[in-house]
C-alpha cells in the first residue's frame, strides 16, 4: 500500500491524540497530496520545535529559551506564583490574560490510582523559589477533580509556615453556564462560595 | 506562549484533518513532552515521505517508486483495471484484498458545484492505457453519490467503442447492515439489484 515510507507515516500519525488508523490514513493522504506546502513545513516545524523547545528550569513551562519568556518578563509580578498541573493549563491562563504573575508547573496531581506520589511532582523547586524570598502569594490553580482537590490540600499544608499567602482558585458556576445543566458538586461549591 | 517555534507547530498541526486549535495544542503538548521518541520520529517520517513518495505515472497511486508496486506486480491481472476516485479508495480495496488487477486513480468526480469538469479528471491516461492494448475489463468503482453516479455514467459512455467490458460495482445492503436503518436510495438499489 504505497511502500514503507507511507506505512511508517500512517503508523506514527495514528498515535497523535484523537487519531486512529482511519484518521491517520486520511491525514497522510491530505499531507502527501501537497508535500511542498503541507508535509514539509509541518516536518520542519516539528524538527525545529524538538531542537529548540526546552523545559524552563525555573517554572517548568515549555519555551525555546530557558528561563522562559514569562519568568524573564520584567513586567510581570515576580512575587505572585500560580501553581498549575501542566503546561496546557498555563497556556489556557495565558490565553485568557488573567494572571500577571509567574507560574509553577507541578507536572501532575497526586493520584493513588495513577501511581503519582509526592516525589513525582515538582514540589521542591517551588519550595526553593519561595525560600529564595520575594514571593508574596501562591495561587493553587489545580482542577476541581478529586486528584486536584487532594493535591491542593496537600500542597497548602506543605506551604504553611513559609510566610506566604496561599490561595485557591474559586469554584462555582462557569461563565455562560445554566444552573439546570450543572452537576451537584458544582452547585454545592457555588452555594458554598456565595458572596453578599 | 512558548515562543514562535511552538506557535508555528500548533498552527500547522491545527490544519490536520479533524484537528482544530484545541486539539492541535493538545497534540503539540503530547509531542513536545517526548521530543526524542515522538516528535523527531514523526518529523523524520514526514520528511522522508515528502522526499520519496511520488504519484505513479501509470495509475496515479502514491508510492515511493514509479511505476508503483501494484503496476509492476507480475502476479496481478494486467488486463483488469479498477477505476477509483482517489488513492484512499485504492487503499480501502487493497486492505480488503478483493481486487487482483490494476487500478486507475481518476483524481476526483464530476461536480458542477465543486467546479470539477472532465478536464480535471485523469481520463486521457486511462484511455491511453486501454488504447495501448491488453485491457479486457474496466471496473468503475466510484462512490454511490450523485457525483459518483454522474461520473460513472459519463465514463461508461467515453469507454464505449474501445472494445473493453465496462462494469460497475454492485449497490445494495452493506455487509452487517440491518434494513431498517438504511436510507430509501439504498433500499431501492438493493431491490433493483436482487438476484434469483
Amino acid at each position: 500500500m504505497g511502500g514503507p515510507e507511507i506505512e511508517r507515516l500512517i503508523a506514527l500519525l495514528s498515535r497523535l491524540p484523537g487519531y486512529g488508523p482511519r484518521s491517520a490514513r486520511r491525514a497522510a493522504l491530505t499531507l502527501l497530496r501537497q508535500p511542498q506546502s503541507r508535509l514539509l513545513p509541518l516536518a520542519s516545524a516539528m524538527e525545529q520545535a524538538a531542537r529548540t523547545v526546552r523545559t524552563c528550569s525555573l517554572c517548568g513551562n515549555l519555551d525555546s529559551r530557558d528561563p522562559c519568556a514569562i519568568c524573564t518578563d520584567p513586567g510581570r509580578d515576580q512575587a505572585l506564583i500560580c501553581v498549575v498541573e501542566g503546561v496546557g493549563d498555563l497556556w489556557a491562563l495565558e490565553r485568557a490574560s488573567v494572571h500577571r504573575g509567574l507560574y509553577h508547573v507541578l507536572g501532575g496531581t497526586l493520584s493513588a490510582l495513577g501511581g503519582t506520589g509526592p516525589d513525582d511532582l515538582s514540589t521542591q523547586p517551588l519550595l526553593s523559589r519561595i525560600e529564595a524570598g520575594g514571593v508574596r502569594e501562591v495561587i493553587l490553580a489545580l482542577g476541581a477533580t478529586v486528584e486536584g482537590a487532594t493535591t491542593t490540600h496537600w500542597l497548602a499544608e506543605r506551604l504553611a509556615g513559609f510566610g506566604v499567602t496561599v490561595s485557591r482558585v474559586g469554584q462555582g458556576v462557569p461563565m455562560g453556564g445554566a444552573l439546570d445543566v450543572l452537576d451537584d458538586g458544582t452547585l454545592a461549591a457555588a452555594l458554598m462560595a456565595r458572596r453578599v
